[in-house]
């Protein structure tokens, strides 16, 4: 009957000590969300099928957790459909439900459903955890939580401005460096047009995105090899690698851009982000970065990465101004810009430079000895007065040796112990060992609260 | 291409508002486990089969979300089974993985599989969704969270009391009056003894859950039904329709059950449990009951359920004390008592009772109005000030008319609007708004804060 338990590969067990991590990082980024006036909404773990195909690309329908019909999946189904074991089109019978693969596109379907009682523009903020059949690795996983940002039904670039300012309190509050990345999509799509390649948007961004990876030559060699004639690839090289401050770099796009009315546009609106931030004394650098293309396909505009300065990792939060949020739900018109924090690489971050808090635990401060029934009966009227005075407090349960209390103790981190025995009982008093210390103070109940705060 | 938009049956969006009260349940739950030293734990959305299957009985497995393999599902099926579309059998074919039907299951595989990693007694909470595909009904969803608190590996009553205290703390916090009944399951087990029907106990107990909803006589009809002889139903009456003070039933309890040994040793605990918490001064009657029994047949000794006594509604929190939690992992002699709150009721209750708490929303509480350009250059670093000072604030983000951006003022319910047009520019100062007296003040920037706060 002894099952030798496991759980699905890519997905994990959280513990105590990694949860109160993970507490510690969602409940930093919420505050941030409130402060900024963003709102929580919550979607089911499950959408309809007919949500989520198509709205991933063929890879990403297959990487969705399709969810088995109850009852039988077999009805209306020919022997010959069935003999066919066509895995993906059969999936479409048994399955009408799959596991969320994002944030963004329950968004757009509840934007769409709550049309009506959505007051524009609307600002939710969103931390759920999202599931992706994808092939397990370090770093990444088969669940794994989103912690998202949006506001849609504003095309005000005063939108871009906050965001970026979230993303640098976030960042400051976690004490952790970073660089903020910069870019916008017209400014690549006028880049494209004046070297007469239109057309090769897509595939010049997904060159450019990789210069840091695998190097100028490579990503010209990938340009030619996508169709991109010699001459285009050579008008390419002063952009690609422009450099300066942001001033210098805009300066030199407004000359290059010139013939460009889109390019123009990015030129235009990159300037003014930059500009309005420079004015609100954030502490993380801002840089216009050209090399940055974001794989998603769907940003029209502003596009934002994060680095980290001091630990060697991918983007840390993203995101950026997509038009049409909700078009293909039948709902046009409707721009937005969001960003992303990723929890997971994020809690790496702060592990390797070690910053978490001491006091994020929410862990127990004081442990009460048992030494017996008589003891516990006079030790629970004081526990019940320290938790009353807002003390995470415990009694050991059990009369167990006084070894095994103390590791109880040390293995929950427990600062404080209070022993309480025959000779404290007569008195009347609490004797309270720092167990940091060692020191030990015999004290009356009502003094233990003021010692422990 | 446009999909008409909708989720699955039996889930739910959770919108802002909802979400607030949802969080404050979430947090007040919380903030209680804490305080009792307890520390959250969280398991994967989906474990794999093996370990969910053959634990909620046979109706359990169907109602179970199975999740489809990726990749060939059909792979190692021959043509016969296939086309006999046995879909119960060829369910554990096609999926390895289902989604979490309750949190007791996955706790305790978490339990087997970090037992080295542990210290025990291990007060573990964990509050997360579980899934399943039962019929939605009103009040009945396929996606609930369930909020769980369990100290395995202590055999101590002491954790019966405090689980006790915990129920009352948590919902003294949120102002509902309720009833907590407590039971033994020993006591029921040593009535079936002296009747001399045993073996029946799991009937006996079914039908005294059932004395509340349908009435004495359908109660001895269905114990006769099970085959209990007349003379033990006679024997039963007196025990079913035991009134009187606690202290009363305990001392009639002791008689009627002297000649059994278990049942003797459910009074023991009930008395033990009840006379200690009446030393601990917590605010709601704590009422032993014989009539409750719970569905569930795991519990072997204290069992508690709540009720609410201002609003008619099934019991919003319950749990008991289980042997063996982790027997069927491979693991003996691993006991446990355990607590859950009905998240969802609770929500029903503060709703009907109005006990929300006004500051609970977290959401926005200072508006500045968006007059164009200079003024909102003007703005943003009083908001960047404001917000430093922990206020949650926002600037409207488009230059609409002003009667646009007071109705979404008060469709955020924001209670304070900042007013900054020329005059107010001019002056260096700002017009603060109330919005629920409609008083305004010219303010100085710096002043803004104290008036809010």
């Amino acid at each position: 009957m002894a099952t030798k338990p496991g759980i699905p590969k890519g997905t994990r067990d959280f513990s105590p000590v990694e949860m109160a991590k993970r507490n510690y990082i969602f409940n930093t980024i919420r505050e941030v969300f409130y402060l900024y006036g963003f709102q929580q909404i919550e979607t089911p773990s499950m959408e309809n099928l007919s949500t989520l195909m198509g709205k991933y690309g063929e890879e990403g329908d297959k990487l969705l957790f399709k969810i088995q019909n109850s009852g039988d999946y077999f009805s209306g189904l020919t022997d010959e459909e069935l003999l066919s074991r066509n895995a993906a089109k059969l999936a479409s019978k048994f399955c009408e439900k799959g596991l969320r693969y994002d944030l963004t596109v329950p968004f757009a379907r509840y934007v769409v459903m709550h049309r009506d009682e959505i007051s524009f523009p609307f600002k939710r903020f969103q931390i759920q955890p999202v599931w992706r059949a994808d092939r397990p690795q370090k770093g990444r996983y088969r669940e794994f939580y989103q912690c998202d940002a949006d506001v849609v039904g504003s095309n005000s670039l005063l939108n871009e401005v906050e965001l970026v300012q979230m993303i640098d309190a976030v960042f400051s509050k976690f004490g952790i460096r970073v660089s903020i990345k910069i870019n916008n999509r017209k400014i690549l799509t006028g880049i494209a047009e004046i070297i007469g390649e239109a057309d090769k948007i897509v595939d010049i961004t997904v060159a450019i995105d990789k210069l840091d990876k695998i190097g100028l030559e490579n990503v010209n060699a990938e340009l030619a090899s996508k169709g991109i004639p010699q001459e285009a690839i050579d008008k390419l090289q002063p952009i690609i690698l422009l450099s300066g401050s942001n001033e210098e770099k805009l300066e030199t796009l407004k000359s290059v851009l010139a013939a460009s009315e889109t390019g123009l546009k990015g030129v235009e609106e990159s300037e003014f982000i930059l500009k309005t931030i420079s004015t609100l004394g954030i502490k993380s650098e801002v840089e216009l970065d050209l090399t940055l293309a974001r794989g998603l396909n769907y940003y029209t505009g502003a596009i934002f990465e994060v680095k980290a300065l001091d630990v060697q990792i991918g983007s840390i939060s993203g995101g950026g101004r997509y038009d049409n949020l909700t078009g293909v739900f039948g709902m046009d018109g409707m721009s937005g810009v969001g960003i992303s924090f990723g929890a997971d690489r994020i809690y790496d971050v702060l592990n390797q430079l070690d910053l978490y808090p001491e006091d994020a635990s929410f862990g127990t401060q004081l442990l009460f000895v048992n030494f017996g029934e008589a003891e516990a009966a006079y030790v629970l009227p004081v526990l019940a007065k320290v938790r009353a005075a807002g003390i995470r407090a415990e009694i050991y349960p059990d009369s167990a040796k006084m070894k095994k209390q103390m590791s109880y103790a040390n293995a929950k981190a427990i600062p404080f112990v209070a022993i309480v025995g025959e000779n404290e009982m007569n008195e009347g008093k609490v004797m309270l060992k720092n167990m940091a210390t060692g020191e030990q103070n015999l004290l009356a109940p009502e003094e233990l609260i003021a010692a422990i705060r």
